[in-house]
């Protein structure tokens, strides 16, 4: 199948792609269940990359144009005259994929009838922002000559002190605040480290795990393994043997599916990377938000020398305040003092300073606090209503208490058909196996519920919907 | 000459070697015009990587225990008794590489007698304290559903749009505010680009030039090209036949040199660009302060396909706000959401909306009139100053009126030893040749000042000393 893409004046390639296979569905040249070439014959057979070809795919499956089976390839959707769109020649504006992407979060964020339970955001009346707005004031009347500094590259001392005294205080470790570093998320600290490996060595994740940090190594130009997971946390007898240099890893609660890493993965971890001499990113995005039991120590109290300690304020501030951090062990804090010592720092010397006071004030402990209880009564409600008998026939929760995540498994099989269904009716959820890279094998029944910015009533509403789409499902089958 | 790197405990390497060298010195084993291994023997010697010796290295000259003469090497200073530190065997705190690097600024922030002539810092009277403050109280008080979304990887759509506008009145040219990228600094831009570029693509940039960019392209795995500038500009016919792909210019205003593109190189650089399929970044840093005459209009108003538009608010604002931008060429454009669609943003939310109501709302450019009057009457002031007797007898100014750094041409010969000397009197000063990669070849007189950050009587102050001294070395040799 080749375009002409001559043709496609100022548009991106992948939407122009986009567009002439929607056309050709529309003006019925491809009809219900034809196949599309692969992605890899079509990227060859138009010249172009096949990221390129996937994106305009996966536009057209999130559409409902094309279904993808599992193991077959891409089809044009058997109810393609189901979709309301069919046969609308005029292209929507907002039909380009990176502008539909990008409006996402918009569109769910408005109080519309959707229901997002995707969205990783945080709910408004969260966000303290009586007491920023003060502390910044403060900053910019008071600390002027601090403020208007360029910050350095591992970011402000009075912030990075700070920080070694929560982690002392909540995660029962100290680090060194000289070995702090702060930047604008985890995927640019991650970034950062993958420039201190040599070419030749291998990088490993979790899989399931973190898509933004899998295409992020993936495309890092290192070997790059995608390792198992099991209920005890990530399967470590995989680590041997490979090369491998740097392991991104959630021990305290794994993402998506919620486990914590058993104590003697922990040790058997920790003996690989004294072995091997690896880096272990210890990736703690999650600890703040354990709602009943004991905190798990972070494994960095164990092994400071091979284990980079790593969280951030997305979650348990706002994903809008643009700073991570990460504890490097002195070897390697040595190997990026050599490389970045000259460079300018990456976060803002006013929300360095006002997250500085925030913390060292005591107002973050107390945030914290705040937060956790409303988190953990809405989980509980939610829960509380997954055991309604309706939904409670048709779905089930897995997963522990923890975390602003958690696992709902349709009691039934599901496929990419059913998520277009549910889209239709006004509720976005991701499956899974959208985490999944290659090793994990989930079947089609598993969706991961981000619950932070959904409150109980949109929940039920929610789950209602999916109960009733299963069941149209079911009748059409 | 081998050091036991075993003894070296917590210290980071460079650190150590910068210490035992030292105390070699201290103690008198290594003497008085003593050669030392070049960096390249020290580190196949001891097994470590050059730039760890260069770093140590650099530490010495700077502190005058060693000095670098061209081409011969590095020798213990001549003049080593009368360096005040030797002969004190306690190691001082911030004698630590890093964290004198780190202090650097804050030493000559602070008001003591040190006068930091290149300080690239703004003057706290210049920032917009009561607006930016006033601005960020609204948004964070009647913004908050906006202030607390997560900012979309290029920028949040109102910077972006107000970017754009703010370019369409004072650049003449208009931008797709779609195609622009916000980040954090034009470091982390550059960073971006170098990840698009294909493995094998060369790059390259102007010498003398900006030192980051130049240790980003240099580290960055692609073949580095640095090109030589005249008074003209950039020599645009060394560009060819290299395999450059990716080029770094400041036709506006050559940093530090101060030149300005000529025409006729402008027009062959875009030749070049168009035969070789090559992007320029067309880094206009200094644009808005152009003192006199007509602005120079920007190469991208006449080629957008290959040009990549940057510019950052680090200068006209201040360098603690973290925000720099580029637009990009369609192609490019393409190329960056294809790898970076899904990534997280770099620049918070908060500053991004303060930013943007700064911009449109007028205050940007009333702001810019402002400072631009500002530095334009402190230039003439120290240009003035530096054509009294006594300084105009040692030194001459080079460098057109606009910019806001210029070049200090001492009318004798100096080297490393003088500008200890000038240390030792407390004025720090950069020399051009430090700017200097591969193949410019600066003599030893000319020294960059940055003047934002002194007054006239600093300026006045620092240069009466900068003749004491070279009467001091005079009657010295």
């Amino acid at each position: 199948m080749i375009f002409n893409l001559q043709k496609k004046g100022e548009k991106p390639i992948y939407e122009y792609l986009y567009e002439s296979i929607r056309n050709e569905i529309i003006s019925g040249k491809l009809k219900s269940g034809d196949k599309l070439p692969s992605r890899r014959q079509m990227a060859l057979d138009n010249g172009i990359a096949e990221i390129t070809v996937a994106n305009a795919y996966a536009q057209l499956v999130t559409e409902g144009y094309i279904e993808s089976r599992e193991k077959s390839g891409y089809f044009v959707s058997r109810d393609i005259d189901l979709i309301p769109e069919t046969g609308v020649k005029k292209r929507r504006e907002d039909n380009c994929p990176v502008k539909r992407f990008l409006c996402k979060k918009k569109e769910s964020a408005a109080g519309d009838k959707t229901v997002n339970l995707s969205n990783s955001g945080l709910p408004e009346e969260t966000f303290p922002f009586d007491t920023w707005s003060k502390l910044a004031r403060r900053i910019l009347s008071e600390e002027r000559s601090e403020c208007i500094k360029a910050p350095e590259v591992r970011g402000l001392q009075k912030l990075r002190e700070s920080i070694a005294g929560y982690l002392e205080r909540s995660r029962g470790f100290t680090p060194d605040p000289e070995h702090i570093i702060v930047g604008p998320g985890t995927e640019y600290l991650c970034n950062v480290l993958l420039s201190l490996l040599d070419k030749e060595a291998a990088v490993a994740l979790e899989d399931p795990g973190y898509r933004n940090i899998g295409r992020l190594f993936e495309g890092s130009g290192h070997e790059c393994h995608h390792l198992p997971v099991d209920e005890n946390g990530l399967i470590t007898s995989e680590l041997k043997g490979k090369g491998i240099k740097l392991l991104h890893v959630s021990p305290s609660h794994h993402f998506p599916l919620g486990c914590v890493m058993s104590a003697p993965r922990r040790a058997s971890l920790i003996s690989w990377a004294e072995e091997e001499s690896a880096w272990i990113i210890e990736d703690d995005y999650d600890s703040e938000f354990r709602f009943e039991g004991r905190p798990v120590p972070p494994i960095v109290s164990y092994e400071q020398d091979r284990v980079i300690y790593m969280n951030t304020f997305s979650r348990t501030l706002s994903p809008s305040i643009r700073i991570a951090y990460m504890v490097l062990p002195a070897e390697l804090y040595e190997l990026f003092m050599d490389k970045f010592m000259y460079h300018s720092g990456s976060v803002s010397t006013l929300e360095q300073l006002t997250l500085a006071s925030f913390i060292s004030e005591g107002y973050y402990e107390r945030h914290l606090n705040r937060v956790r209880n409303y988190y953990k009564k809405r989980k509980k409600a939610i829960f509380d209503i997954a055991m309604e008998k309706t939904i409670a026939e048709n779905f089930e929760i897995e997963g522990d208490g923890s975390g602003m995540t958690f696992i709902l498994k349709c009691k039934t099989d599901t496929d990419d058909r059913y998520r277009q269904v549910l889209a239709k009716h006004g509720v976005l959820i991701n499956p899974l196996k959208e985490y999944c890279f290659e090793t994990s094998d989930y079947s089609d029944n598993r969706y991961v519920v981000n619950f932070g910015y959904v409150n109980e009533d949109q929940f039920k509403n929610a789950a209602l919907k999916m109960c009733k789409a299963l069941r149209v499902k079911k009748c059409r089958n």
